[in-house]
């Protein structure tokens, strides 16, 4: 066994902590200004452009990308400590190019497209020109279960044809956004896990509607989340990812990355509140004593160290067996870190907006946008019950010789 | 003992019952258009004043104040449905005249106002003609312990002069809001407890300033909550409530019926989450099973029934303390029902998004609003942590006789 | 509402505390000397013949049969501060003759007997002459549904015969212990809910065999729990307890009260640890600090004090509802109680020990004795989770119209 | 990074796991029946010593010691796995020579022993001919501060002269136990990091006194934990371990590695309570439905198995940094360890009792005894707050800047 992480690895994190401690987090305010001054909360600031120039020309670009091909090629080992800096630094992941959910459909367009769609779609992507957006997510139907996808796409000649209602779109708003990967039913009559496919969607194509973006606990802005119609939206046969009939097992491949990926910035979350929850006792007095002297606050400092290093050791390892195993043979570690990254995210942003009080909640510290992305980690890419059940299951079927 | 509730609470609680189902919140969607159209967050819609009409015809009024000469004369124990009922209500608190924190300001003015300072200011508050606010709160010191604060109130000639830089003033920028009760120091030589005074300080006042409003979770809206500088603001010195020095003492009686209002208004959010909750556990199906039909998904709404009875029991053993031995008599109960009511409010709600999934992040859903809200009871009127000390103190001292 | 204990409720609450505090408690050493001299755990020591006498003089006695014609006649509410008293005082409900599986089996005899049984086993029961046993539970399916009960009784003749397997039957092995009331099947062929009986099996009668006595985390003494088997066991017909086929009525009318009884003795329990825990608090000094004065014991006082509060009143609300709407009406509440009740006591005995370090579960202090007793009552009379289940399913119910 | 186990740590984890299942395991009965026919529960079986030789040849001896010259030579991460499995195994650590607290007193006795130390009581040790004792803990004080010990260890002459209460001695009343570690203060004046030595007390010295055995939630048996007295107990200079004054020194040294052998044994407990847990899941059917699948089961088998796993992981990486860094470098992560040990073993045994109902608690499974050992494991070689302090502290030290 060995804790330690790859002098790549090494080297990547000092020269990405380095550029975000002087390049990108000294940014946010003019980034906030350009934002407020263009009057549109989803307007791209000129200063993300120059944050990205300069990522590039650090090398701190496509970290995300596996494959060396088209990215740094980095293991899920060496970029995990590089996507937690970027969880505690809310611009950084657009700068170096490594933001959800592009790095998810850079990795299916990377692995199942075509030499057409990757030069189409992917290319771009890797350059930060366009942005794209994933669109899974129905209104009406519970789609922890990938199954019970509703839309449809239905072949037409040489073309599909898409009707689908869609929300929880990330990224649909953004002005660079210029397609989705969309799942819907291909085949109503297949079995179940041949059901779906996923397909490239344009979103300038006649019948798409972004319908609006949907707020999180208020806050809206950034590329959004969006709520799509597409009404008799008519794409060329060539848009298909992969194979007809081949959606559920590309939902399955994407997201093995994507879960650890949330799960690596949920420890960066983490690691900022508990920053911030140290300062503030440090700083703050209450009935004569420093709140870092007072047991109940040196109680909740000692369990969020705990907890954040727990987490993070289950994700190395996690990562570890994708890098070693592949990303099935880690579904069972995948799932827990999704639990616990989410859980670890809530509580110990809440435990620091407790030390903040009501300024925890206000605009003036992060803590409260913090919380707001963190809260939304219990559900996306599946809620924690479905992730648990999953656990559950495969831990009981050890024992299934003692049933009666 | 008996758990029955009296006659009149019954009557009265079927009675705004109605209203808000019928009247109040069906008014919600005009209440929200005229809001937006108006342009300004704390825009003061017409809708609003024909509720305030409608409750007034119906006897729903004044609520909250306990003396019968200004108020309805309620007890806190039958006062208490009615409170759960408005927690669940966004807009009946103001709709019936009952909202903080003007019934806090009703209540000191009622006891402890000279005649000039009722009819000057609380007649009109009675009459839901203006409104006002509860500058306590300062930025640059914790104020959960009221002898932390430190604006000065300083006697000068006929007048006094303040000094002060408040924040989380609820309500400031109610348009109607015509003045805020002011805690500040007033003789710094004096006894700790003798060191604060309170004032009236109306906000046209020259030297007062709006900084701006502190939104929660984002949410910025209604009464909002202010950021006030007061720069060599002079008063007449009849503005002094009660006597000078008895600041704290003001805090103290305020803070009794203040803080049971929040608990009873936390009973009506648990309520209202526990009800969506199961509305949706019936609604939703995933993996071909029901919510509602799902062991987790029941274990939580038992838990969900199980803390609102036992935290109601609580509040109302609270308010009938208050009843009958007076505020300062069942303070050990009112501390905890501030920590059980936010713990409550919060713990069900967040179950109740969770249900929900990223829906219950959204406007489409009161859920978050919800959150937002109760998440402040947390720390608003004292955190958590100092109502726990001070249970934890009285028990302990029982037992000095120990300590070697 | 009203929150007072009636006259009557606090005269006979100080008596018992008298009582306890001079003869009771003092009289412990002296028990344990008698049962170690005896050389027999389940020995009957004379002193407790001596406390009863006391008890009985004193108008302390069958205090939990609210039957006036059989007992003190109280109604749950009075009788819950006195059951509270007895939790914290093992030997005191022996002593009052206020023991389960008695109390429980007067019960069901004073209103489900015949003349006959009530002359024959009622009678010395409440003279407290001989004790009793509840052969419910069985190894091999799971009692928390009644249903499953295995156990067969036969009528044949004039008579009935008994086969079964019973655990658990608490006071098996106490030497005065005369006659166990069992519930088997007697009808295999019926309706689930008539198929069972209970009826009276005296513990002489030839085919009863006490196999052994089930240790509890080690702890096996006074009544202990019994392993029952019971071959071709035969008694007359008129041992049948009610009529044939009403065992499982018989079974809910008995739970009521003693559910709650449990849970007015959890209450005691985690009174006494909260009183242990505060008096540890003031004498332990660690790291120049007395624990009394260190936040986080101060945390865990404060929060058991919040949650005995809760749990007391939980408990007294379903005792009133028993009271003036009976068991059935109550039974919600009944269910809340349990699982809050066990929760509790647990809870606070474990905070407890934690303060006494290793010497908290040693036989110096009681309370790993308190414990051992605690954990049980997550199980007794249903496990927390059934329940909850049935909290669960009443609250959803009243949603049943939002299934689609 | 890497996960995986060496191959020799692989290949002595099959060996002893093997030896586990074959061999131990099966032993237990005939243990019980050993020690029960000789009417002692301290007594020493002779099917001990059978397993101790099988052991031995199998090369599986010793292997707690990392120094090769003395034992296996292992390092603590290669002796995680085999550690983890003893804590599974109730007669296996003795059987391997691997049971504290003489494993501990072998590390010391190996590092700081002088060779006449090391022939007279390392060698036995070694041989498992002799046991030890380790008397820390006193009654009256606080031990969690080692600086509160106040037995005393007088120079007279050419000896020590010790007089000294302890309790809680692990394994004194071992027929075996020839001699015991005291901590006593040698020079009252010194400063407090100086002020106590360490002493071999060999037991039969005259004046040492076993007063009494403790038990543990009434378990009392093996080598129990003695409480003793020391009367003027007088032994040569010799014994003293190390220097005089050096006692801190040493308690500190010894701890590191019997805090992490602790929490290996408490992950051993934890995933055979899991197993359990699962097995019972799969045999228990209530309300017509198997509990392996019923939702709130899941959801506690999936939490158990991520707590698992996350516990294991913060204990390999401690054992890591103790292997690669030292003690001393390592010793906030075994402060985490030995909170998340305690927390693992009692919340995963707790739930499996949970399932089982009233035979989790009594003696016909395992669940009780495993639960009694977990729950010392909260203070054994200090508190949970000691440790979680100690982590806060350092947490919050980088922040001292901010200090106003």
């Amino acid at each position: 066994m060995d804790f330690a992480l790859s002098t790549r690895a090494l080297e990547l994190r000092d020269r990405l902590a380095e550029f975000i401690a002087t390049e990108v987090d000294p940014a946010e305010a003019l980034y906030r200004e350009q934002v407020e001054a263009s009057g549109d909360p989803h307007f791209h600031p000129p200063v993300m452009e120059e944050l990205k120039a300069k990522a590039r020309t650090l090398g701190l670009w496509n970290l995300a990308i596996p494959d060396p091909r088209w990215g740094a090629g980095l293991s899920n080992v060496d970029y995990a400590p590089l996507c937690e800096l970027m969880g505690a630094s809310p611009l950084s992941g657009e700068a170096t190019n490594c933001s959800a959910p592009d790095t998810g459909n850079m990795e299916i367009l990377a692995e199942f497209g075509t030499p057409d769609q990757q030069d189409r779609w992917l290319v771009p992507l890797l350059e930060g020109t366009i942005r794209s957006g994933f669109a899974m997510t129905e209104p009406w139907v519970a789609s922890s279960d990938a199954r019970n996808i509703a839309s449809t796409i239905i072949g037409v000649g040489d073309d599909y044809v898409i009707n689908a209602h869609k929300w929880w779109t990330t990224g649909a708003a953004h002005p660079n956004c210029e397609f989705v990967i969309l799942m819907g039913v291909s085949d109503p009559d297949a079995d179940p896990y041949r059901r779906h496919s996923m397909i490239i969607v344009p979103l300038d194509t006649p019948g798409v509607r972004l319908v609006r973006t949907l707020p999180v606990f208020g806050h809206d802005g950034g590329g959004g989340h969006g709520e799509l119609l597409f009404e008799n939206v008519r794409v060329p046969a060539g848009n298909i990812l992969g194979e007809e009939g081949g959606g559920f097992a590309l939902a399955q491949a994407r997201l093995g990355p994507g879960r650890i990926h949330h799960c690596m910035r949920a420890i960066g979350l983490a690691e900022r509140a508990l920053a911030l929850m140290c300062a503030r006792a440090q700083m703050r007095v209450a009935f004569g004593i420093a709140l870092a002297d007072q047991g109940v606050v040196q109680d909740r400092v000692a369990e969020s160290r705990i907890e954040i290093e727990q987490a993070r050791l289950l994700t190395m390892k996690a990562a570890w067996l994708m890098d070693t195993v592949g990303n099935k043979g880690a579904r069972f570690e995948i799932a827990a870190i999704k639990v616990v990254g989410a859980r670890l995210a809530t509580t110990v942003i809440d435990r620091a907006i407790q030390l903040f009080g009501a300024a925890g909640l206000s605009d003036d510290w992060p803590l409260a946008e913090m919380y707001t992305h963190a809260r939304t980690l219990h559900f996306v890419d599946g809620p924690d019950e479905v992730h648990k059940q999953q656990i559950a299951r495969r831990e009981l079927r050890a024992y299934e010789g003692f049933r009666s």
